[in-house]
């Protein structure tokens, strides 16, 4: 099996931008091009395209052929769109990382994309249903929100996690987000703030909620040979894992605050890059809500089950902490435009690893982590290592 | 590189079905566990879905997670839904295969689906322009039967090939899907018949033209050592190819009866195979206009260019000729899912290679091949052997 390794990386500004699909394919095309000055489209073997509801949005499907039109590449080997919910974009990277691996390729680009606002915004929300099963539950009003509002709600019965707590991941996010000038939000927030805006599906408030965002984020994947002649600091992927165990609500396990699959996902890209969690430096965790935060930090190892609150409010969580989490701002600063979420998170633990974050640069970053979630019975996580 | 074999196939009902998009995949999912009795759901480490627009037809994402649960497995290991337009199943297959030929995983079902008829079928028409650019092409009309009229036009006037060439293609493969208790029609066709029938697009008539059908098919693919515990007769992937050169329309060639996207991913597979075009025994070719059929004897090297009319009025692509292509009925005579096309293509190729296809069955078929296009600059390769 060969090595694999992120060799370029670009993103759009995130938010409710007045800019069509095309327009933010052209802007992540530029910037993942710009970031590497020896890489050429034409020498671009494969495109793999995340994106999921480009068809509502849209009413554009073939949308992989629509991203090598837009930037001027002709793929010789593979091409592909991938959907998996909030997971789209890393999923894309995984097929990108197998078809190196494998051999049958040196080259892909894996690009994100999604535009979610809409003029009618009605609309747009009822897109945002289309992750849960149309027939049994969002038509009943089980979306997001109300799912991850169980989980949270489970974890404070059962581990004493506090409303205030739920709030310092979002607190801790938007100042990281204040960094980051390609973030939907960049205002920063106070627990004040966040314990006092709306209540969303209790007890989630706005703030502790992902907003919607469109943007696109584009990374570039080679094999090792290849990743050498185009960097000098080529980003590895040392492992990953995927795991879906249950899509709707009905079929999760009975403990909304335990989320097993996600614990194995970590095992097995643990065990692939041959590592422990105590070794991540830095990670890009699914926040779509604060609570998800919270466990993530438990799932993956990183504090023992039940002290996610009490991780995020010692500051284990932030700089000069245990582990850096979401120094980009995560889903909740920066926004999670579905398909883009996974690449951006990507691009972002490339310049992490590479000391190139500037204002967010988390220190001595060896090894990155990256987790997406495409609902609580559904984990998705990649590790990246440097040299 | 580990090598990759189909180890289980099922498809269901082809047609204008009175069934939603659920229905069609449990229909799929039954059959393909119905195939092999040595398969269990708990055994499948991962699940590809190859699908277009469940997005526009059921208002529904998130399509892998969706039939995991309906099929009542737990991927592992991957999960994850491909689009490439009309090549979406295929694009499905090479994900599975890298990621067993990298070592990833070792036991992966691949599930195509398409429920295109709606309730209002003006609906269902406007979707199928999901394909092509709609702020530059299809808004204007220029939708795949157009597209694929000016090949024929162009085919017409560089080679000389003739409406009943046209026409023969589609009789033939109307009457290949007479044998086939899956297709969309088993009337059979008379040339007449063809020639007589309605016109679409200058010179393609109705009969020359894929239906709008509802279906969907799977197989499962696994590592050579995990197949030959599954099967004693595993039908092993022994190359692939994509190109992809052009989206639009206006983008493509200046010679629209040439396709050399086409030809450039045969080579690439025939190159992995190790075989040369005189080698194949059975082809599933991409028929979704009866020119494409024509084009695409020419470009997979079945007869040198501009010969690909007079090699169906010779005979040379049914039973008894050169190559046997189509046997189930292409998608001509037994309908285009979608995003099922490419695994129903593939599950009459795994079907024949094992001599199992009954009154379709290709004599001492040893090798075959699948291709799609997903567009006239777009192409997609396949090659099968037994053992």
């Amino acid at each position: 099996m060969r090595r694999v390794a992120i060799v370029a990386a670009g993103v759009t500004q995130f938010g409710a931008r007045k800019a069509g699909l095309k327009d933010l394919i052209w802007e992540a095309g530029k910037a993942v091009f710009a970031s590497n000055s020896r890489l050429r489209p034409e020498d671009i073997e494969g495109l793999v395209v995340g994106t999921v509801m480009p068809e509502r949005t849209a009413n554009q499907s073939h949308i992989a052929s629509l991203v090598a039109e837009c930037l001027g590449i002709k793929p010789q080997k593979l091409s592909a769109r991938t959907e998996h919910m909030c997971a789209s974009g890393s999923v894309g990277i995984r097929y990108a990382q197998a078809f190196i691996a494998a051999g049958f390729a040196d080259l892909i680009m894996v690009l994100g994309v999604e535009k979610l606002n809409l003029p009618n915004m009605d609309e747009a929300l009822f897109n945002m249903g289309a992750g849960v099963d149309r027939d049994w539950e969002a038509c009943y009003g089980v979306t997001a929100p109300p799912c991850f509002a169980l989980a949270a709600q489970a974890h404070m019965t059962r581990y004493g996690t506090t409303e205030e707590q739920l709030a310092l991941v979002s607190v801790k996010n938007h100042n990281h987000a204040k960094k980051n000038p390609f973030a939907h939000f960049q205002k920063g927030a106070e627990v004040e703030q966040v314990l006092c805006s709306k209540m969303i599906a209790t007890p989630l408030r706005l703030y502790m909620c992902s907003p919607i965002t469109d943007g696109a984020a584009a990374i570039v994947l080679a094999s090792e040979e290849r990743a050498r002649d185009l960097t000098d600091r080529p980003v590895f992927i040392l492992g990953s894992g995927q795991v879906v165990e249950g899509f709707s609500l009905s079929a999760l396990h009975d403990d909304y605050s335990h989320w097993p699959p996600m614990k194995k996902a970590a095992a097995n890209a643990y065990g692939m890059a041959g590592i422990t969690a105590e070794e991540i430096d830095v990670a890009e965790v699914h926040d779509c809500f604060s609570i998800a935060e919270i466990i993530a930090y438990e799932e993956l190892g990183f504090c023992e089950k039940g002290e996610g609150g009490e991780f995020v409010a010692r500051g284990c969580s932030d700089y000069g902490g245990k582990v850096v989490v979401n120094p980009r701002g995560g889903l909740i600063g920066c926004g999670h435009p579905l398909g883009a979420t996974g690449v951006a998170q990507a691009a972002e633990i490339y310049s992490q690893l590479r000391g190139e974050a500037g204002e967010r640069q988390v220190r001595e970053a060896k090894i990155g982590l990256t987790h997406n979630n495409s609902g609580m019975g559904e984990h998705l996580v990649l590790i990246y290592g440097a040299a």
